[in-house]
């Protein structure tokens, strides 16, 4: 334990099972600048399972996933000016950046080399970071956000990774305008987030999915107001040329010409799910029309809170399944095999005591 | 020959041997926005080579072939304001649009699904369009362009594709300024005209070319301020994450992860070149860093000019091997073995009477 750290209690996955189990180490003690978060709920991303089995390769044991985080101010540093005790917080994919190098100084330090990811990063001290599955965290007031008090907390979790990598590109792409006409592609966590963001921005959303068995609940439950099922050419040939912009969210392989196929000329296509095989791009489907591809990930701090700000007036959360801890590992597997609509939240305040 | 038509002398492709042989047919009788042209100089394209020889299977011959048409105006029809006999004007990739889509009414012409191309093209009346290996060309008034008089007539022709190709993506994308750091991948007549605007804007230039041989070329005759062999890992390693975008003019298939890595987060790579086979995007290449990729095609009437003008003032102009049409056939085929540094340019005036 760090001397003069506050004590932690999370729960740690030590090897490449992924398997989480308590683990007592200790937060860095409170800086000047710091906010000390109790951490309430934390959502569970699919970064968190490629991160805990090393699929990545980068894995720190022991990691204590969880960016997700939403929590109550405990105490803050001397120099905190943002938050003080009480106050409803939020704490993303990352906790800190350079601050100097081009992204940090034009507001884009979700892009800044140096980024501190949240868990399993490296801190500008040197230590490893640990995420929010945990009683307690430690972050810079310039990476933490304020949750609108009309939002249940719960469901908000998610949006500090989830609704924030959905948002962030629709206002960067100007896919945020009334009217337009918006594809979502897959329909989950990110997707789900995607679709309540374009109705509530007045779009036009047609969810595509290979899964004909999508169709009900992205237009019924979601307001989706049209649904295509990608493997259909008719369908999608019918749909040909319509789109704004196409927001993927898939992250297995899968053909991107018919997807591209369904922008208008000048459409932008953005990619937030990472397949790990290469995608096929035919500049054909690009060039004559002139159409944009491009990768996001998450967003910045001042996107994250801006898309806080709007999720609060439109009454925008996840839908999500909570969980205790102590069935943490049950969520992760189903997470893996896709069964969650959709997304696990952690009740870590309500459930960590009784499942250490 | 159409009834009341004017008579015009080109050279036509008959078939997919693509040999062009002189051709009499009529041009359609000037209409009240239409202007008269006497065709001067005619650039010759990569597509024309394409489209004679019918390697995109939609040739319909005879095709007169030739999309960088630079001329003096013969006549106009009652209702042109715009030129007058007399004029020094262009003619570039296509010659009309439907002027009511979406396309059209916002500027961007160039991407009308139902754009008439020059050569080969399908004309809102029904007639098939011929091209610029002619003496006379028959266009309306909107889709024609003043070349600035500072300008070598020949020197200026391919201007009105490569040109343009080049140009309006990086006024697009914000490639044009100083100080900006811009990649040119491919030294043919797309890259040149690239290196040279990129110059003109003030910018750092790095030309990116698998031919280690093009270095001199690169630097010491085209002023380009740093070259980089994309076989040379170690070269690619030490320039990454240094390009505020990349303008891609290969037509080759090749890989685009090396050509991504070297541009900053938040880089814009355009793709000019339209290789057959479909390139490889790995996610990971443009998602973590915000990386943006966009087909580029020719570029709108307002962009041309706009380019025409900016060559004028900075006197840009195409590196160019001048050819009687008795030589075209010879040229092209020097054109399909990249022997020509860096565009033919056809001396229709001074060679058609002669030729034919």
């Amino acid at each position: 334990m760090e001397q003069g750290g506050k004590a932690a209690l999370g729960w740690a996955a030590r090897d490449a099972s992924g398997h989480l189990s308590p683990h007592s180490f200790s937060r860095r003690e409170q800086r000047d600048g710091d906010v000390t978060i109790k951490v309430l709920f934390c959502g569970i991303c699919h970064t968190d399972l490629h991160i805990i089995k090393n699929e990545w390769g980068n894995a720190m044991y022991p990691i204590v996933p969880g960016h997700e985080v939403v929590g109550v101010v405990e105490d803050v540093g001397l120099g905190v000016t943002k938050f003080k005790a009480g106050d409803t917080v939020g704490v993303g994919y990352f906790v800190d950046s350079c601050r100097t190098c081009e992204s940090c100084s034009t507001g884009h330090e979700n892009y800044c080399p140096d980024v501190v990811l949240t868990s399993n990063g490296v801190d500008r001290d040197g230590a490893t970071t640990q995420g929010g599955f945990c009683d307690v965290v430690v972050v810079d007031q310039d990476y933490v956000v304020r949750v609108p008090e009309s939002l249940p907390l719960d469901g908000a979790a998610p949006l500090l990774c989830a609704g924030v990598t959905v948002y962030s590109p629709m206002m960067q792409y100007g896919l945020n305008a009334p009217g337009k006409r918006l594809g979502v592609v897959g329909l989950g966590g990110l997707g789900h987030m995607a679709v309540k963001f374009g109705k509530a921005f007045g779009m036009t959303v047609t969810v595509i999915s290979s899964s004909p068995g999508k169709r009900e609940e992205a237009v019924e439950r979601l307001g989706a107001d049209a649904f295509l099922v990608s493997r259909d050419p008719e369908q999608m040939k019918a749909a040909a040329g319509t789109m704004d912009g196409i927001i993927d969210t898939v992250s297995a392989w899968h053909p991107l010409a018919p997807l591209l196929d369904l922008l208008k000329p000048m459409g932008q296509m953005v990619l937030v799910g990472v397949p790990s095989k290469p995608l096929e791009l035919p500049a054909f489907a690009v060039c004559p029309s002139g159409k944009r591809l491009a990768g996001n990930g998450v967003g910045s701090v001042s996107d994250c809170q801006a898309m806080l700000n709007f999720a609060g007036e439109h009454g925008i959360t996840a839908d999500i399944e909570v969980v205790g801890m102590d069935s943490v590992n049950t969520a992760i597997e189903r997470l893996e095999r896709n069964d969650v609509r959709y997304r696990f939240v952690v009740d870590v305040a309500g459930s960590l005591g009784a499942a250490a």
